[in-house]
């Protein structure tokens, strides 16, 4: 594998998997008060975003990091509108 | 502008201003208990590594977003350091 597809999926799996301890540790406090729902928002939009960005010129690991992201960022969403305030 | 031109920059645009709410909500409320350290350490690594990936193929617009983005993480990592426990 060449140094640059190495680093994008490092990258791409970094970003997504980000995602992953925030929704343990909002589900585990049962608490989203401090998650602000714009962040939420815009980061889900920009996420479909890119998925047509992805499908518009074909690139498979960015539709897919992002179809991904996108729905644990809206499962981010549905904890801050199940828990927030 | 072209259609994938203007859907990169408004995809990039929407991924890295979702983060300027979140940081406001942390100041605001002078606390970070919800927020995942770990999600604030793996995004600032994954964008760390998309600005490799820019700089590695000359695409200006992800070294760009990704150092705006790597700067507000940081910030963020900083409140979770400050107002987290």
């Amino acid at each position: 594998m060449q140094l640059e597809q190495t680093l994008g999926l490092a990258a791409g799996m970094l970003v997504t998997c980000s995602m992953i301890p925030q929704l343990i540790r909002v589900f585990q406090l049962k608490s989203a008060r401090e998650i602000s729902k714009f962040f939420a928002i815009l980061l889900l939009m920009g996420m479909l975003c890119w998925i047509a960005y992805g499908i518009y010129l074909n690139l498979t690991p960015i539709i897919i990091w992002n179809a991904i992201g996108a729905v644990l960022t809206s499962i981010l969403l549905y904890a801050k509108l199940k828990y927030g305030k």
